[in-house]
């Protein structure tokens, strides 16, 4: 099974490199961003088939070390 | 209109931090872990309403910016 999480900002939380790619684009000549936030894209590969069992480890993976829960948010999809 | 962003590396190039990542994860007791891989996730707020415009630029934004088309792929979504 296969595992797709996202480590988000949370709102509120300063983003230097969000702020340092709005500035690069503007440099490149994009006009028109208004905003910009990076976060983490992690993909696992999981022998777990069980769909239950896969959920309730990916969770305790974001809590225990993937996301800093006190800045960041996390989500995930499983396929 | 927003623009979710990802970029990865590309397969066969190698990704430390996501060899760090399944380390981490094995050292605190999960186990079934195959592969992981970390990319970037990229949140852009644009002006642009016109979806083909909002297209064009974001495709032009990670060929110039975003992504090192050499080592990663990078897909986005607009809503």
């Amino acid at each position: 099974m296969k595992a797709r999480i996202y480590v988000t900002l949370k709102e509120g939380v300063l983003d230097p490199q969000g702020a340092a790619i709005r500035g690069a684009l503007a440099n490149l000549g994009f006009e028109g961003v208004e905003g910009a936030r990076q976060g983490k894209f992690i993909e696992l590969v999981l022998m777990e088939d069980d769909r239950d069992k896969a959920e309730a480890s990916v969770k305790a993976m974001c809590e225990k070390l993937l996301a800093n829960t006190v800045i960041e948010n996390y989500s995930f999809e499983l396929e």
